[in-house]
């Protein structure tokens, strides 16, 4: 190991302990834990900082670069010095300010939701706006604000390429979602009815095991929110929460992760312990190469194959067999059409794959016009329910149920939204390379072989950790770069199929292919 | 926080973290990660090493003793100069290779162990002796190399000190073990009856909370070894090992364990995150003054309580309602005397109270002299299998069950050996002060009032982490000293009662007070 490669690896050590530790207290911990906790977090965050911003390692970089004994480690120097020239841009004292300023206005945040009152929380959102905004002048951009924070999750993207994909998919989507509406509305009575937690447990993790999840190198636990979470790639835990009288959360959800988890798992050894396995400016331990990489592969694991109909063809009895109490008396296209269901609701995290990129487009819609000035604090929530009254016909009846809902700008995660649109973009580009590259692949599928999928994306994607950016992924992959046409041919063909529907039904589906 | 203050909180963070990654290890992780994890360990303690010598923690420390706002800052400055004194005069080269050796020498051993082959660890352990011998030099000793050991586990204590009160319980120990063989055995063959795993963990935490442990500070899992960490008073967790077909593992192991955490719990949160919660030596997170003090406190819980006829004649019928199977024709006194009885074994992990000492003494003798060069490696088997049948009048059959049973010698621990029988010697002498300073205790534990000598001891020792040397808390809360006294007494009052002996049948025992 060279200078550049010990100090990487002690870099991403510390990292993959403050994963440790995020993991440990979200499962584990007693309450009794939690400040000393966070004070652990704390002096580990900023020791990773120190050892991040210490000359000697911008000098070690410097000279593996030189170096560059292989385009691997020319890439992480390239990224180390990237990340060292956008901390150093970073102001300490801005730094400091966003630290604090996200404990306390999660705090107001979790009040101003639990009371309904959005003016309690109005005061600390404005003050997040102005801090990020400072983020994004401080970090540079070419174009547009939102750019230098959209980067920080999703390298490469500008809202240059954004906008006008949006624009293509909200134009494609809100005739299809009124096509749906027009049909009769699936029975899904039988999801709410009683799913023992120990059995939706037993049944995810074989799930997930059977996708390919290495549970030699994992586990599966329960948390209040559901999270996929690595410690290198020999250790990729998820988490899953079990509802006794919803089975979608927990199956579904347990997929979603195992996407996530699979992704991690499949980083090539050589690049454990490297640059190429960190996020140096989130201070994170992660091996996909984006948020949208990796919401693509936890999506494409969950939508694409376990929410197919040739998925439930295959393992359907296993599932009434699990559950006989509740779906004994449910045939297997029910269930398809259920768990596939189109539905306009307030709440993003309970949205259908239709839906959810609509609730996704208003806050990126909102979030760009707060970050550059054009939107006051004071006006999102009329901004917030009129656009859910255009876009998906309902009135918000409290803030609780609109403009509350997400933890995310509390958090101060702006640039963060996106990426879970962007991730089922790309969910269908990939899938799209896999299939043409694997002539068996539908075969394959039916039958239950997830192997050969698994392999080519972690040939083709996993593999290669953050080594390229999500654009250079795709290019390499699918000879493009983000191209919403797979997506938006899945959904056209998934939704006719499901509902019935005619092609003239939803004329602008196809507009681009035209 | 003045720069000591908050470098002395970085370093008890690093240590905690390093505690939170070695419990995740042996309680969670999946056996792929362990690699990794060793990774992480290591990178953490450099980190930690390199923060403990930097010369700007002795500036700050020193400069914090001039000022000594208090005793405890004081005291806190002194031991983190002492610290940094002594790893400063240990060669940087001797902790490499005594780190190196350590991992190698307990795969050796595991190997030897398994195979009953000694010859397999014969040249680890020579290496292991000669660099104990080495460290022992480079830390400094007055009387005996081994002095500069036994320091590190038990601040004060000497040869000079141990020799003596070792030779007092033999004599004790063995006219008292002639006697009980002499008598009948109890039966204890309902113990290895079928005991359903989750009724003995129910039990088990039940019993650890009407102790006093904490769960909102705390937790109970399982793991191969049992054993207690902490993470802060604010998260002390502890281990058991549950065996279907043997009771009292589980049983008396929880309350052992949840001695050591009561100890941890009940340190001032004053002292939290200070030096006076570090062995900065040892780079491990506790708030415990020595190994000793730490097991004086495991042991008074598990045997002076959880082993007291007392106990059982209130608790006894809890447990007969949890195992109504196996102890429905088992009575209160069967059990006391069953769980209480006194055999030669050749294991000291089986050892009951009495030949345990007998077990460490042999240990520690042996320890000693290859540390002085008097016994060599080659000669330690024959040395080992003389003594035990000496003691214990046992013939060992093999290493595995003779020389070859512990992991401590592998694991470099020469020195630790005392502190169990130690730790036998204190928790009678605390005892003993309790009662005195508490007229009702009798009565108090009669009724299974536990808060006041759990109150008392938090008061006397707990509080106080690691601001006292085990010597300076007996002499505060007793008037003197290591006294073995109230030791001998409480064990021939025990074994004269539980095997009806007569007072001449064992006259060693009181020679000192004749």
């Amino acid at each position: 190991m060279n200078e550049f490669q010990q100090r990487s690896a002690e870099l991403n050590d510390l990292l993959c302990v403050m994963n440790i530790l995020t993991w440990d207290a979200r499962t584990q911990m007693p309450g009794g834990g939690s400040t000393a906790r966070a004070q652990q977090l704390a002096t580990l965050s900023a020791l990773a900082r120190e050892r991040l911003t210490d000359p000697a390692f911008e000098a070690a970089a410097r000279a593996a670069q030189q170096e560059a004994a292989d385009d691997l480690q020319g890439r992480a120097a390239a990224q180390a010095l990237d990340a060292v020239g956008a901390m150093r841009r970073v102001p300490e004292e801005l730094t400091r300010e966003l630290t604090l300023l996200k404990s306390e206005a999660q705090d107001a945040w979790a009040t101003a939701k639990a009371n309904n009152d959005f003016g309690a929380f109005a005061p600390a959102l404005t003050r997040m706006v102005e801090l990020n905004r400072q983020l994004a002048d401080a970090l540079g951009y070419e174009d547009h604000p939102y750019d230098a924070l959209l980067n920080t999750y999703e390298p490469g993207l500008t809202v240059k390429t954004l906008l006008p994909l949006f624009e293509r998919l909200r134009a494609h989507h809100l005739p299809l979602l009124r096509a749906i509406q027009a049909k009769q509305e699936p029975r899904t009575d039988f999801l709410t009815r009683f799913y023992p937690a120990d059995a939706q447990k037993a049944f995810s993790l074989a799930a997930a095991r059977r996708f390919g999840y290495d549970t030699g190198r994992g586990r599966l636990d329960q948390s209040a929110h559901p999270f996929e979470i690595s410690f290198t790639r020999q250790d990729v835990r998820i988490t899953t929460r079990f509802q006794e009288h919803f089975l979608p959360g927990a199956l579904f959800g347990t997929l979603h992760e195992t996407g996530h988890a699979m992704y991690e798992q499949g980083v090539d050894p050589a690049i454990s312990r490297t640059v190429l396995t960190s996020d140096l400016l989130g201070l994170y331990a992660v091996g996909g190469a984006s948020y949208g990489t990796h919401e693509s592969q936890s999506r494409l694991w969950e939508n694409r194959i376990g929410r197919s109909a040739a998925y439930w063809k295959l393992h359907y009895p296993e599932l009434q067999a699990a559950f006989p109490e509740p779906l004994g008396d449910v045939d297997e296209q029910s269930f398809v059409r259920a768990v596939n269901r189109v539905a306009t609701s307030l709440i993003r995290v309970e949205a259908d794959e239709l839906t959810y990129d609509l609730h996704i487009m208003l806050r990126v819609d909102l979030e760009m016009r707060l970050i550059s000035g054009e939107l006051s604090v004071q006006d999102l929530p009329a901004a917030w329910n009129a656009r859910i009254r255009e876009d998906l016909g309902l009135e918000v009846p409290d803030d609780a149920h609109g403009v509350l809902q997400d933890i995310h700008w509390s958090a101060g995660m702006f640039g963060s939204f996106p990426t879970y649109t962007i991730g089922n973009v790309m969910a269908s580009q990939f899938f799209e390379a896999a299939r043409q590259a694997i002539p068996e692949l539908h075969a394959q599928l039916g039958r239950g072989e997830y192997a050969p999928l698994l392999g080519w994306l972690t040939e083709n994607v996993y593999r290669h950790g953050r080594a390229y950016t999500p654009h250079e992924l795709l290019v390499r992959t699918t000879g493009e770069g983000l191209n919403p046409q797979p997506y938006l041919d899945y959904l056209t063909e998934k939704y006719t199929g499901l509902y019935g529907l005619e092609r003239q039904e939803h004329p602008a589906a196809h507009k681009e292919n035209a």
